[in-house]
């Protein structure tokens, strides 16, 4: 149960009805997922929070499905259930099949691992680049 | 300074010769990346490190630029100031424009933040999946 | 289930009896926590947590509910279900709505957020107060 | 140095400059912070970045010095350089204090704790509330 | 349930069931445990995983039960509801006690803590042996 | 910079200076620490911290050592530079080799990246114990 009640498309404000509608279709036409029905408590939290993923996934140049798996591997990484289900819920509903949501973990695993080993160790990093460039 | 002296190429062992070698051609002729001359005090860890690595970027269905990106946002997640620069050095040399490196922690940002309200408001999951069949 | 059994305050030894009575005060005449009839199977650790809790609640210059609403930003962050409840229903005792506990993760969600972007794009700070002596 | 260059306002779109001068006006006088300077790559996300920061700081119903303590708790937890200076700065202009600024990271101190030890002996939570109704 | 379905032992290709079967002996005769029958979607990520597990575990000189207690302390931090759970049962079964059990959580909890208060008060460390170098 | 001055023995009150004295003459002859240095203007919290500090390292049935290198691993998960260079120190001090000072992070960094895929994945856990009453 979450710490905040659900709130209903009925007993909506005009501005939280509008996120909850567009919410809805984003992923077919079932259900307001919840995330945005305790969120209606906010309205302005909650409209700005709509407005900010619109833009996040899909304004720029990063493909959509890159964002969304850049969703999942924060999310592992973050251990959150609802998002890691919600993502890969997006993820399979374009194309991923099994194999490829074993191996994003796989990726991500490795990543965290190194981050404890890289910043563990202190190591300094120290670009190829400008060693070229002193090289040269 | 890291914890641990660096070893250097004409100090080391077969085994870490070889994967020191392997590191400094996957990144152009010039050096050794400072992360695996401080690793090789453990010859066995070293190559292990070095073996999942390489599986992990070069084998399975995702492209290399969207396993290179799951790392910059694993570690910006984890704040890792080594992997941060080392990733963003081999997604430069991969054709990332300033603009894409500044879309990607945004996108991060986004979902960091959309982790902690989700998980600290408790909100349980429900997929729209299964809302569709208890629909039909 | 916990990871170690539950201590019962018939079978505690007078240190870890105090503090279970004095936890139990805590939140009205209901229960011992259950956190601390785990912990109760090392008694000075007990000891010292609870001492340090009160320290950290009843001391100092910020005030409680302050503090109570850094706990919930902080077990947010961590994503920690026990402590998220439990300082939940502790916020609900001293009064919040449900319009507050759904603006704190929101809160909460934009720094963590920020903090992905700011690290992750490894941006150094300058202060507005040095700025200002700079420019004098 | 951040890893990607500073715009200056000098070379910045209407919309990027929009943003800038509020940033500007909201420390003083002197200077865009970095963390804009850098995040004006994307014009649509600084937007959507600087409107999210204005609804949480000055809209609802928690204290704005409330918000900047727990932006401190935040990032605090995160280890976030960039954010721990910048709100610390913003806490001294609100008229904190040197022992206020110390206890404020005790009690982060002690959160993060609890949720560990909670967390890591997977402890159960049971409402002293529900326990009440129980017993009634 | 998992994101990915398990995988059985009967439909497994020769290189998964070299894993699952190790994987078995290594935790008496029951059962593969499922964090493999999951992975098992990648052969060659399988493989490199538990290769690298195997190393970890049994290479060096740190002792085995330092290492399994590490991986407690470390899913602990994160909050890893799966490896807390195998690794105790692995710290019983190589004897330790209940109040071993609780004992360590607490010493996890305390270095967290510790670490939010010294990084989130942006404390530089000054090594006590150079201290003595410069006083000699 | 820390975020609050450094107190001196000079100016501190009795109880500040009592803790004072002890952290100095726990790391040989020379200093003390930076971090007692700020949290000193909190004497309560300053005290209660090196309370629960010294029942942790001091009480219970884990060998000193091994909590030692508890705190390193919780310090590499969190990324926290001063508690990683100051563990170091003290683990330098039991005797401990470069060799085991690389091979602890590696064992850290095999384990945060197994918490991220077990928990990215979501997969359940069952213990081999209780399978093995099933299969009886």
């Amino acid at each position: 149960m979450a710490l905040a009640p659900h709130i209903d498309e009925d007993g909506a404000t005009r501005v939280v009805k509008g996120v909850l509608d567009d919410s809805k279709s984003s992923r077919g036409p079932a259900k307001v997922p919840n995330v945005w029905r305790v969120g209606a408590h906010r309205p302005e939290y909650l409209k700005s929070q709509w407005a900010k993923l619109r833009i996040v996934l899909e304004i720029g140049s990063l493909d959509r499905e890159v964002k969304e798996i850049v969703a999942v591997a924060v999310s592992a990484t973050n251990n959150c259930d609802y998002r890691l289900r919600s993502q890969t819920d997006g993820l399979r509903s374009l194309g991923m099949t099994d194999e490829q949501l074993v191996e994003l973990p796989f990726v991500v695993d490795f990543f965290n691992g190194f981050n404890a080993s890289s910043s563990g160790l202190e190591v300094e990093y120290e670009s190829p680049v400008l060693a070229d460039k002193d090289g040269s």
